[in-house]
């Protein structure tokens, strides 16, 4: 039984204070890091304003290209939160409050406490499916090849093990991660393009850092086939030592 | 005299540790930063991997479309990095080692060190200004309305200081906070709706909070008019007031 092919997602970030600064985004890496282990890698992110007209373009630019595409933001109860209108928008159907959805909200917010504001949580795009929150309640959206996540970062963690059970993984990419302090990347820089055009399965970066501390760089291998990885890793312990550097090798897929 | 009408930004970060979830990206929070007191709103985010093809394809549609764009990432001496040749296969024009920016590299490199890898960092996309970069040496790309900088934040940022004096910026949007403890979204969520309908030149947004010591929610009103962002402000004040929560208000564009 072969694999199959290459599995990707997408993340749209929704959100003005995402834009603005006002907040650093996690979910993008919080995403990627659940879909790893499934073999689906994400292949592109996008972030916007809460804006409709916004939020549709880039919805179908990524639903059309990539086999799942992940949104965070703007499903709560105030009026900037419209990322159900544009998923139905997206979809070209209707949305209207779901009996199903409010019932969920109803354990755990009081008939006489579930005004409009509140209410505006189970509208769900026709033909849609709940996604279960056991933080909060309020359900997120699967619709087609698009999950519909919170913006708050635990919450949208939270929905995440309601998405699991729904994906369709490919070949899981493995990754070995090598460091080295006073690694210059200017100095090992030609052997690990060299490296890089002989084994064409296996990609390879370098991530240099800069502290307080000193200087150095992760060199990072990654790749789906574990005999090449073995050999990768061996090659990049290799490239370190030669560079009269002590290579410190992390777990894993870490 | 009147101001300039808006003026956006598009934010392009570039690197396969960014979608893979290893790294968290920061640079887009920096940028935003830098840019809101020139009165430059990041409008739209993308973040793509290592492959020409991607880069090319996000920075032309993201050049047509915003007043300026940053990218990071992807501009240092390893095989990994093909920004420069990206962005120059964008603007359609050569790209060769330019002698000013070997000349940069020289003032902290040795000759005998100024290896092909290194010299990478001296390819230049023709017609292009080089971004002084006070970290690290090796300069970032002005090249038509892109800005190209690094990917370590701490270079990023370094560079931003040599493309201050090259934007034209707009108006500039003020922000006012107010905090409450306690405050539920769905209980204030349909009096901010019509808040920001009264109030159409100002945008409204609510972000919630749930963390070990409590829940609450923030409150901002972003706009560029000093007086609507007075009535802004004493109007989320009262708000929250209105809920029976001790409004806190942050420094003004905190």
């Amino acid at each position: 039984m072969s694999l199959p092919s290459k599995v990707t997602a997408a993340v749209l970030l929704i959100g003005d204070e995402l834009l603005s600064g006002r907040t650093r985004d996690v979910n993008l890496q919080n995403i990627a890091l659940f879909l790893a282990p499934f073999g689906i890698q994400v292949a592109e992110s996008r972030t916007v304003s809460d804006d409709q007209h916004a939020i549709v373009a880039a919805l179908n630019a990524l639903r059309e290209r990539y086999d799942y595409v992940f949104t965070t933001g703007g499903i709560g109860p105030t009026h900037d939160d419209i990322t159900a209108d544009a998923v139905a928008a997206a979809f070209g159907v209707g949305i209207s409050e779901r009996e199903d959805a409010l019932n969920i909200l109803r354990q755990r917010i009081k008939e006489v406490d579930l005004n409009e504001a509140r209410r505006r949580m189970a509208r769900i795009p026709d033909g849609a499916r709940l996604i279960a929150n056991s933080m909060s309640g309020a359900p997120g959206i699967h619709i087609g090849n698009v999950f519909v996540l919170a913006g708050v970062p635990g919450i949208a963690r939270a929905m995440l093990e309601d998405v699991g059970p729904h994906l369709k993984g490919g070949a899981v990419v493995l990754s070995h991660t090598v460091r080295g302090v006073g690694l210059r990347e200017g100095a090992f820089g030609a052997a690990l393009g060299e490296l890089a055009a002989k084994m064409a399965d296996v990609s390879f970066g370098s991530y240099p850092y800069f502290s307080a501390e000193g200087y150095g760089a992760h060199l990072v291998a990654r790749g789906t086939d574990p005999a090449q990885m073995a050999k990768a890793l061996e090659a990049l312990v290799d490239l370190v030592k030669q560079q009269g550097v002590t290579p410190e090798i992390d777990p894993p897929n870490a």
